[in-house]
């Protein structure tokens, strides 16, 4: 269980073959004790409640656990979002409340077996990207306590990152849900506005927070988004989902990047050069690569961020903050009680100019399949932070604040590591953005660019996973799961992550000899079937003692997946057919295996 | 030609029989000149302008003229909208200035044909709904001149209701659409906010103004609305059209209106009577009438006039009224100044309970066609309006404020005349609304209750008109277009209105005798067939002179329509079809005459 991956696919995956719901309760429990970081939760469920709701989810029939697309799912709610039974700071203690009931996200997100363990640490009321700005301390990238872990969705970005649940609940004003997946590694989703509800959420800016999510993967994001996402007639601003156009595998696509005189790093020429890359793997990936005028989007921001749309801060929470003004975080208080002064006539005039950043946008929107953006331009010290607390803030949301003001959708995906300079180990992330309700669309792109990049998401490995990561292996045999040699696979940590096929260009063989009985697959160029296999996951540590117990004709190799997508996994020689039966009729070895049974018992 | 109507229907049948563009136009100029109140219009085009515009017209081709919806017909423009070569003024001459261009939906309209004949008269900057607030006078309702003519659109709408124009152009925030049609017996059509340009439009509050149509029917609104309304890139409220579920004809529909305690009419019983009427009337036509609780729009209204919606009209022009503060009038001055102290803060809470009070309204009208209330509750003498000119306003706005904020579409109709009272012989109208872009559905309901009604619109007739109306007759044989009798209509003055058929259950003779040749039409209770017939508008008085010449067997009885509309038209006696031949297999008396020249030539 230490090496468990929440990931929902090894959860998932655990569950089908006996894991228990309390198991992984247990787990979550046990490793959010033992977590390093001490600023990650602002309050947890008692453990005992955490560890009875997965208990009942347990004695459910499986016909019920079925319907729950995240059953036994362990994850964090931020602390601005509420929570039944658990207190509401928004991370200012004087503000506290209990609520009454869970907010409608997360309501859903219990109904569908999520197991909510607590609740995170925050940029107070939300107001903020660096995750410094509250009274509980500031959270920490999970690869260096030096570094920040972005804000305002701190803690449960962290929870995520550092594998102590399986996905988290943030917000997403101006940046809040995105910043700090780039600099933990791991998926952020800022759906389009409305919806997912705010019904439960404390507002921060009403008309334009999200609620968001934090995911190891961008498949697991989408799960909990499909989760998430339902109209709430109580949320004024809540709006249905709507169709949308599919991406259509193997075709081109254009995406536009800001031109290079418009791209800001700060100084971070780590940060650049893998922007840069990504870029180049889109490119790989079959996109056509615009490059922009970006004072549009960068207009956008300012409206947002020096104009007066700050005034929505106070209209959520300036009368309090009036009234509490020790209780507040000075330079949230500062930015919250400066908003009171903008007048009507200068929110329109901004409004005039918003709608015409929209109608531009839109127009660039028509030609191209998505915007690509550093997720943030660079990463600062939790001391540099505290030094220039607005300043460094403000440079953080260059590529977010946008976002919203403009109706946009935005995914940002890990995009790797620098490798050297003053950050050298931080991870570097990037943002597909297109305009509302094309969430599934630039979640697919990032899909691509994910598998593309084949990169282990979230923080470095504890324990047996020794910073190693992982390696997706392809098993066509007697590997699979209820085979002979699945144990080869389980004792090593091994995670069962799909049962796919191969793309139909393989011939299978039955080879002689045995048992163990072996298959043999030889990719071919003309002709040839979809062979079924299973993908696992084992840690990188453990391939090498399993490559000792591969045996010849056998070999590892790269699989083309009928999904497209490449793995390494079970090849055959050429030369070790000699004997072998031709089974690619069969279209598998379990197939194969039971017409031999049914033979050999005839 | 004095007697023409300047309907789009006659109009185009005048043109069809040969008048002239510039015949029109001419017309149209010595109306304007000899219309007695001096109010209508703040410039006008030169007359050789208008007549030069009117031949080049009359120059072009058939094919050419044929693709003009709007061929020859004169129109009238609201002084907040551009005519390229007329100053802008806004009612405020200080302000004025030539615009280099016409509006985006001038431009369109000119495009398809119609004839711009000057600039009208309203309460400065479009801030008001009496028509009162201008340098230029009070334009007066064309039924009393002690009575406002009601604004902002003041003049535009009294020179349509006499007689001066086809159609004009408005402009419709809070009301200013609407109001004017109701007190001058016209159709007032608000759009869907966005679906005209407000490219080249004063802004009141930019964000909610529309500008608006005023006609005599409609149908002919509906032609200005197709022309008009299309999508602009440069103005950035523009919206496209969205298809529409078109109406069923002949099923049920459902409409709310304001129950009995909120209904308000301010002392004026007559107009509580009538719209009592237009309610039965409507249910009459197959509409179930629900009594709604009308807080909502009270409270959406309310945020209009009383609340930080008004920062908006300092937006628009509160730098230069504070400039220019003698130039303006001194309510809408007073109006324009007070905006500027409002909050963003405010604002903010008041687009809160506006989405609030949206979503409230989404639910009412996913049950109901349409909400059916008073144009306006009331009207008033201009010497009322000098002495109170805020209070009473405002209560003129009571069911048109809030359409724009609720983003829903309106047309005004005319819904007959009080009978009794201090107002005795005022017209009074009603007005339909749905959410945005169910522009073409709530006209549909719109026009049958104009149908029904079967009142004229338009101020009291002049000279051979004599205050009668008009009686819409169909004919079916000698009478129509081109053919012998045709000239006992035309002789008449009446007008083409269209050609169309019967339902399907007629039986079609040709009479014994002639010439003249007589057709017999007969309703049959089953069988039977369409037959192809004209509509003519002969004035009332005329009817007498004609119906004498009518003789037996034939009578003038009810027909009923392909469309189900009911009309005055010729029958026949079943006794006088002894020797008839049956000729219902022709389906119209075109296609037998036809046969029968053929038949005889042959």
């Amino acid at each position: 269980m230490r090496s468990l991956v929440f990931s929902l696919a090894a959860l998932r995956a655990g569950f089908a073959d006996g894991l228990r719901a309390e198991d992984v309760a247990g787990e979550a429990l046990a490793r959010a004790d033992a977590f390093a970081d001490p600023a990650v939760w602002i309050s947890r469920v008692r453990n005992e409640d955490v560890i009875a709701r997965a208990r009942a989810l347990d004695a459910l029939s499986p016909a019920q656990k079925a319907l729950m697309p995240l059953f036994g799912v362990p994850f964090a709610v931020k602390d601005n979002i509420d929570l039944e039974g658990s207190p509401t700071t928004a991370a200012c203690p004087a503000f506290a409340y209990m609520p009454p009931k869970s907010a409608f996200v997360v309501e859903r997100l219990i109904q569908a077996g999520a197991i909510p363990i607590g609740k995170t640490n925050l940029d107070q009321f939300a107001t903020g990207l660096v995750g410094t700005r509250s009274p509980h301390g500031a959270p920490r990238s999970v690869f260096d306590p030096d570094f920040i872990s972005g804000g305002s969705s701190s803690g449960s970005a962290v929870a995520v990152a550092g594998g102590v649940v399986c996905f988290s609940l943030g917000t997403d004003t101006a940046g809040s849900g995105r910043v700090p997946a780039a600099f933990n590694n791991i998926v952020g989703l800022k759906p389009s506005r409305g919806l997912f509800s705010g019904q439960g959420v404390v507002p921060a800016c009403r008309s334009l927070d999200c609620v968001s999510i934090f995911a190891l993967s961008v498949a697991d994001a989408g799960v909990v988004f499909d989760v998430a996402a339902g109209f709430d007639p109580a949320d004024v601003f809540s709006r249905a989902r709507m169709p949308e156009v599919p991406v259509e595998a193997g075709r081109g696509f254009a995406f536009a990047v800001p031109r290079a005189a418009d791209l800001k790093f700060f100084g971070d020429d780590e940060a650049a050069g893998l922007f840069e890359e990504a870029v180049s793997r889109f490119e790989e990936l079959g996109g056509r690569t615009r490059r922009i005028d970006f004072s549009l989007f960068e207009e956008a921001a300012a409206l947002l961020y020096e104009g007066p749309y700050v005034a929505e801060r106070f209209a959520a929470v300036g009368p309090f903050v009036e009234g509490h003004q020790a209780d507040a975080d000075p330079t949230v208080r500062g930015i919250v009680l400066a908003a009171k002064a903008r007048s009507a006539v200068e929110l329109f005039e901004a409004s005039y100019r918003l709608e015409a950043l929209k109608r531009r946008a839109g127009a660039l929107f028509a030609e191209i399949d998505f915007l690509l953006v550093p997720t943030a331009p660079t990463t600062y010290r939790v001391g540099e932070i505290m030094a220039e607390p607005v300043k460094l803030n403000s440079r953080l949301g260059t590529y977010t604040n946008f976002m919203n003001l403009l109706d946009l959708c935005g995914i940002a995906v890990p995009a790797g590591f620098r490798q050297a300079g003053p950050r050298k180990g931080l991870p570097f992330g990037v943002t597909l953005a297109a305009p509302a309700f094309a969430d599934s669309r630039i979640a697919a792109f990032a899909a691509a660019f994910e598998a593309a990049q084949g990169l282990a998401p979230g923080g470095p490995r504890r324990a047996a996973e020794a910073d190693e990561g992982f390696i997706e292996l392809a098993v066509v045999g007697a590997h699979m799961s209820g085979l002979p040699l699945n144990h080869e696979l389980t004792s090593r940590d091994a995670i069962f992550l799909e049962r796919t096929k191969t793309a139909p260009h393989y011939h299978f063989h039955a080879l002689a000899g045995g048992p163990p009985f072996r298959p043999g697959l030889v990719r071919v160029a003309e002709g040839g079937a979809a062979i079924e296999l299973e993908v696992w996951r084992l840690p990188r540590a453990a391939f090498g003692s399993f490559m000792t117990g591969v045996p010849q004709p056998l070999c590892i190799g790269t699989l083309d997946l009928a999904s497209g997508k490449k793995v390494k996994g079970f090849l055959c020689e050429a030369s070790g057919l000699e004997g072998a039966e031709d089974i690619t009729s069969f279209g598998g070895w379990r197939a194969f295996m039971a017409a031999k049974a049914a033979r050999e018992s005839a």
